[in-house]
């Protein structure tokens, strides 16, 4: 039974659905009004930056500095919505756990020309960019929630095509990673997802390809190839009809022989990190992620 | 007639004000809710600061340097909401448009001891802790919205009464000039406020005067030694219980001596400018401070 503070999650995404199924002109409902999901981390600076031509955001902990490692993160939003907004506090909260930086980028949207290469294009140019500034990959971490876990791998791969070194690892919270939709939990969550329809996420799926095969290896994180690929820590709450996606994943990503950790939450839904600061679960996810993250970037186990 | 865009804030004033008055555990109505009036101001870093031990937020537009005049930011909420996260992007939007930074302060609401005269108190300790950074009071101005418009006004008398040097002038937002909730506006205007009932304004009094005389010259505007101060703008809706509280102060400064403008906004609701960046007839209230503002503050009269 997820706590009351995070039920906030599940009454949110059940308003997102029934604004997205039938507008109101009266709808209040907006991608600003996701951040309410979070708490103000406070003590944390916001700092707009140009990452190479993309559009960015640096959260930086008090106590944070150019020698911390960073977070490059990947907002969620199905490639149709979200930013480096929207998401600024819940990145915040995870750079401020493991004490380091995290830097947001807002990749070009499918409405703004942002289908498949394109916004992992972009995620490699900040990449690239970051890694020009002097941060070493090894103190690069990449995260991202829903699609931008998806990007969390498909930038990787870009990356790596590109010659680029591969980041310290990746931390993927409710990832996309089936563009197929083929999960069994379409099914046997059918019922308990508060926000999805498995005919949402195909549509979904279908405009971001525009076109391009859904098992493409540059695409799907199911069907890439994941050598070079640091350790991956994947969340999902177990109410989500994306829930095979990170099980399938993170079988996939074992059997290629990445070091693999997959925590499962009971009785949360999509994205239930986005409530940290308010919520128990999400906070004690984050704890989570700040725990493992840590050490694969060089830092002490404890902050 | 207010414009599409202008109307969520009347939408949202009617949401508050339900919810209030009957409250719902579902309600997914917060304080932080109240920053989606506003647009994303973008080009704007936000740096947490101490400023003499009060909680502060700077807002810098990029361009703005350490030389660039500062807005002195008081948010409103009756003295029992609000915070320097939820104004932060009206206040840099203002910012933004002068050409200088702002300075928001968390100063200490009534549930968390806030009353009379703590708020102020610590406004002049913000205040003089930007004079400490070298800020000359010239390049300072006050702004304020609802009851941070009654803080621009009495922060000054503490100031004046601590021989500090007064600020360039203040801008008013629908100030709350009088705490004896006497206007006639109370009367006419009952049908048009979607946010405010007379009661509700005297409760807020009441709280924050804590048994203080609501004719005190050091809390109440309308009632104030405005000797000293620099120029005042006032800016208000005209479907505003508090519209008078904006009329019988701009008569009140006048007469007083005080260099005053008074603008009011046909159609509009209480501080309706926090739809900055999303409607026009905030953008245009925004423009005509800052045209207003630049001058004073030793700037080009354009940006």
């Amino acid at each position: 039974m997820a706590s009351k503070e995070s039920q906030r999650v599940d009454r949110y995404w059940a308003t997102v659905r029934r604004s997205t199924m039938n507008p109101q002109p009266d709808d209040l409902v907006t991608n600003a009004q996701w951040d309410l999901l979070t708490g103000e981390p406070r003590g944390v600076d916001y700092l707009e930056v140009d990452a190479g031509g993309v559009p960015a955001l640096w959260a930086v902990p008090h106590g944070a500095g150019d020698d911390s490692p960073v977070l490059l993160c990947f907002h969620g939003g199905g490639y149709v919505g979200g930013s480096m907004f929207t998401h600024r506090k819940m990145f915040a909260h995870l750079a401020k756990a493991i004490g380091g930086r995290a830097l947001l980028i807002d990749y070009k949207l499918v409405f703004e020309g942002g289908v498949f290469p394109q916004p992992v294009i972009e995620g490699v140019t900040a990449y690239r960019w970051l890694l020009d500034q002097g941060v070493p990959a090894r103190r690069i971490m990449f995260t991202g929630d829903s699609a931008g876990g998806q990007m969390a791998v498909t930038v990787q791969l870009r990356a790596r095509a590109e010659s680029l070194p591969l980041p310290a690892g990746a931390m993927l919270i409710s990832p996309w990673t089936d563009l197929e939709v083929t999960g069994d939990s379409m099914g046997f969550n059918a019922d308990n997802d508060e926000l999805f329809t498995k005919e949402w996420i195909t549509e979904m799926a279908g405009a971001f390809l525009n076109g391009c095969d859904p098992r493409d290896p540059a695409a799907s994180p199911l069907h890439a190839d994941l050598t070079g690929f640091g350790p991956v820590y994947i969340q999902v709450g177990d109410q989500e009809l994306l829930l095979d996606d990170s099980r399938l994943f993170a079988k996939y990503a074992e059997q290629a022989g990445l070091d693999v950790r997959l925590d499962e939450f009971p009785g949360q839904q999509h994205t239930f990190q986005m409530a940290a600061g308010l919520a128990p679960e999400a906070d004690d996810a984050i704890s989570r992620l700040a725990a493992w993250a840590r050490p694969k970037l060089g830092l002490e186990s404890q902050g």
